[in-house]
């Protein structure tokens, strides 16, 4: 097979990027006309994509108006969702109903930190530990020399974790608008630069990563000490709602909750919810975000309470929600449209995202959780889903 | 604000997708135009989403030649990465240049299976381990009762999983070239009515999910037992190509393994390797899959080994791939393009796009281990990630 | 410092043991009288310990008596526990009047298994994959040989899990009275040499174990599958009844319950519960168990109801609770007379005495979760607690 | 059956636990001679126990010398073990000896943290972050209360956890040579007093313990941030010796090492060694411990290198482990006897004794793990396991 079509720029043209398919038809046979409609600038592209060669068009729908009574997002919202399964814009927009019918959704982020975590492998246990004690006492200096890399990233804190001979560092950033992976590797990298100019005592090894960031994978480290947003969604539905729009009832909804954090208990699962994911990917793809952090961003925690008045109420709570306004994929052109949308395009507004996207996913759990209660599951997946080859 | 347009049939056509964009830039002041411009015919989606108003245009590259030597995947393959994160073509296609030097990589479906739990609640726990063994009695009528409700989905087995007393019944299907979570949600539930038609003695309450499936979420359950395909891909690299390729060496590269195994164990994390998410992602959403299983298709296992000539042996393990060849996304324009590009669209193809994304994993796994090992993965970033707001 | 006195038959006998203390206090100066005054004849002692030099005296109390209306343990039992933590016998006892008052615990063995899960490495994925479904074929074959071993161990199924180029196999057992484990790495050995003597295509290592047992240690698949005994207690209690000997209500410990499950979710606790490891361990020690096995038996879950009437439901479950009755330490005298005491010494008394821990379990949950919510807590160990060095 | 004989003052005589004996002996039939058979002045056992009624008398071995090159431990010692488990005081005897002959075990205690973690419930999320942050502010205070309770407990730190509208806080000590279970409960309450005194806003609900503790539960925080000790054991093994003494090489206890890391990893067991809870179980017995803390301090890590002049580097690691060498049981008879030989009793050992555990269980992983290579396990356990009834 040929290589495919790239010099020494990775050229971001149209014509390169016909070029590009033009080759893999004749190699493959395969028409490539829709996937060269587009109407993004590649000019655009350089740090999005290499190999440029047309787009993906992902279905998209609005749900809502979402009712958010948050502290950065504040009022209604039509939330885009690209997806291609049938029944997940409806479901959305039904939970976004039932919620604006009581009120809205209140939305509180908990969390802020993005990581990057290298290790020091030490010639024994004792050397890994007191480095660990250097590196206390040297936060400071090791706060300043990774701020030198970047002007929206700031070193919260250093956890330190030990086993064997080895000091993981898991250094926490904020970092303003940007989701931060790459400014974190860089400050990081940095930082660690000049920990090893300090020639620490007994070092044998250093590995900018390994495992313990942990990036685009769930982990128990990330569940308890965040990464990206650690956002919370709350509400209080009254019952008689929760009947005449959800066709069950309070009672139910908290017996099959109790079930849910049994099962998710037993089955080992990092969500005791329904599908955060599905509203969170559909969200991330339409709004440029780094869809891969949906592996990380499908952790999460669903509470419920019966009120003595009948009244249920239920928080969602996303540990690790990797999110950015600015950088990435933000500024593609329907991806920023779509933050346009929610008015979270640019600075100062990822909290305001990160608000927005918990809700959502809030609407998400009652939806399709009164569904499974209610029997209508199935049914609605009939009526709305994929009926064709 | 308004409501999203909506007509009694869910109406699509380019007139009510332009009208919803109207509404909604009307009300929010944000202009649509790029979401606007599609090549998709409205009337294929049905089914595939609500409230259709344009699509998201996620850029798209190709990677590759990716070569594969599997039982169903033969041969060179072009693979379709849409994505905004960049580097990610780069890297993966870095690594199947190596893989392609040194010869390709093996690829095996391990297993195959997707469930849908329904939980069954009794008056005590020995109701429900009776129920468990009338169960077990009685799997050759429930599988023809399942059967009933689908052509292409095949019940395999029932685990069973008991505490306190409820038991829940783990149905494992195989589904033809379908993901198969709707056709297994309604064999499921259509055995399920015809067992509760048996009245299960002391059976309290029923409700066909309750977070034993594992859907849309990782799980221990599902790691163990497979969600999706279960995909190995395994590849043994001479040394020298990895010096002169990838700037290490196969010692360098084992040693990050160590640490790397040490540090998923000690962080809790659901895969010890480098971002098997990324690559999935990018050809999840190019391909028309339902991304949002990113979050059970993200957990895995690296494996490695120095051989006594020096090669270096590594194996990817997926245990929860899910994935479709047919329905959902895949009949849509540009996803279906990216699949034909793969030779992979349509019947009988499920398990060929299976080990080519196995074998797009592993590639990952070997550019971005090395870049890590020879401190080229930051600056890497620098040269091909985002530069511009 | 000399080596302890050993001689060729390692011999049991009061002198060699009172020639052991002597060597140990002439070079340590620490005096052994206490641990040299036991009532154990030394003969009895092969098989059980090396190196025999005395015993610990590990204080004994009863608690009860404890009302069980189990399939094999029904009545009353006096349950005696070894341990120096102060509370926990009279806590236990709390626990047992409650539940007598409310009519006793129901108890439920609902599984049996005891596990020895060798690996087989092959060259690759595809051998591994065929030797899996070898062995599917074979079955018959490998139970006849494993049970050759032993007359009580019978051989129930072999689970298979597979990564790499690896197929564990997680042999499942029944061993009667005994807990089993020498008996199934026997007989899961016998079966292996017979396996090898097969020549399985591609094979290039076996290893008799590697981590999947998972002896000695929690895990997943012993939570799913059980090890050793899965059993479950259940009572319900009066709202009344909570209120007079608990000092609480239904109410408030249902909250409890609530804000347990979520700590043990958010904290990642392998046991939703209080303490199960108290009563296990004080219980394993009193009745000659192999108390490390407390490390898998500490796992569990609990799960209550409120009733319509205020009554409060409470389920244990112990999903992988390693005991016996015959073989290792039951027999050796202070061990056996607790047996007796239960009357589950020796042959087809295992389930009962399954049953009479898991009954104990549940006590010691409501007695320690009432005493938390009552805030009695902390009194009640200064009430009985170690008050001096 | 009658209730145990219990009067006012929980009466410690050994008239009283004769009668308690000759009640359970005329209810039950069971004679309890052996039980009745102890050197143990019953006056000692206030705080230790109630319904004393004798002992269980547990065989013990010494295993050893074990020579320890620690910070705390240095020299020679003999490992007192109760276990009536066979094979188990030979194999770690094995272990001490090939470590001795390979220079003796390097220790390093790494961390020290005993906790409670109660848990404030609130309105709203809001709420519970104000009040996280409140706490962070008024620590010095909140430390002073914590302390007012205790003379030797200290408050080092408070971790937070949110989620929903809870926030729990762990409190972590240092509790000098005690274990500290009960000093944190009561300096906790003490200090939640006084903030529940200043009315935190919006507060609902309060609870001094909810499961993320997690104490007597193996918990991914225990495992991330200590509970008790966090304790390393090293050694660098000589491949002749692994030859010579123990059967086998260091190329083939590595392979069998990367095995069981791929085992622990897909069964998900706490811990990817072979069997701690063996040793620590044996010597909590034998030194006085609260043996049901083997459930936290079973969990660990093994991490193994081949040199490049063929040694063998292995560390073992646990992350919980909780030990005492003051209060508890620690000054009963045959326990206090057992902590003399070791020169572990009293004030300013526990790091000293913790040391000890380590390198102990270090051995143990050398035996055990070397037996099973060499395909000794089976055949020793023929020779030293039990082999009557």
């Amino acid at each position: 097979m040929q290589k495919i079509p790239r010099n020494k720029d990775n050229d971001y043209t149209c014509d390169m990027a016909t070029e590009r398919r033009r080759v893999i038809t004749e190699e493959t046979g395969a028409g490539l006309e829709h996937i060269g409609t587009y109407s993004i600038d590649p000019g655009l592209l350089p740090g999005n994509i290499e190999n440029f060669s047309g787009v993906a068009q992902v279905p998209m729908g609005f749900a809502g108006p979402l009712q958010v009574n948050g502290e950065h997002a504040r009022g209604e919202f039509y939330v885009p969702m690209a997806t291609s399964e049938g029944t997940l814009v409806a479901s959305y927009s039904r939970g976004m109903r039932i919620a604006r019918e009581a009120g809205g959704i209140k939305t509180t982020v908990i969390d802020d930190a993005m990581q990057r975590a290298p290790v020091f492998v030490f010639e024994d246990a004792r050397f890994a530990r007191e480095f660990g004690r250097w590196v206390s006492a040297h936060f400071a200096q090791i706060k300043a020399k990774a701020e030198e890399t970047t002007s929206s990233g700031k070193l919260i804190n250093i956890e330190q974790y030990a086993a064997a001979k080895m000091c993981w560092l898991r250094f926490n950033f904020t970092c303003g608008d940007a989701a931060g992976q790459n400014m974190v590797s860089k400050a990081t990298r940095h930082a660690c630069m000049w920990i090893l100019d300090q020639n620490p005592p007994g070092l044998e090894h250093f590995s900018l990563a390994a495992n313990f960031d942990t990036d685009k994978k769930h982990s128990w480290v990330n569940n308890l000490h965040t990464r990206g947003k650690r956002v919370v969604a709350e509400i209080v539905l009254p019952d008689h709602l929760i009947k005449t729009v959800l066709n069950t009832s309070s009672q139910a909804m908290y017996r099959q909750r109790q079930l849910s954090n049994m099962g998710s208990i037993m089955s080992g699962a990092v969500n005791n919810g329904a599908h955060y994911a599905n509203g969170i990917t559909a969200m991330f793809i339409a709004c440029g975000q780094d869809v891969a952090n949906v592996a990380e961003s499908s952790a999460g925690i669903n509470y419920a309470e019966i009120r003595d008045n009948g009244d249920y109420y239920l928080a969602i709570t996303i540990p690790s929600l990797v999110v950015a306004t600015y950088g990435g994929g933000t500024g593609l052109p329907t991806q920023r449209e779509c933050l346009n949308v929610l008015g979270c395009y640019g600075r100062d507004r990822v909290y305001k995202f990160a608000e927005i996207v918990a809700a959502t996913v809030l609407c998400g759990e009652l939806s399709l959780g009164a569904a499974v209660v209610a029997d209508e599951w199935v049914s609605s997946h009939d009526a709305y889903g994929r009926n064709r080859p």
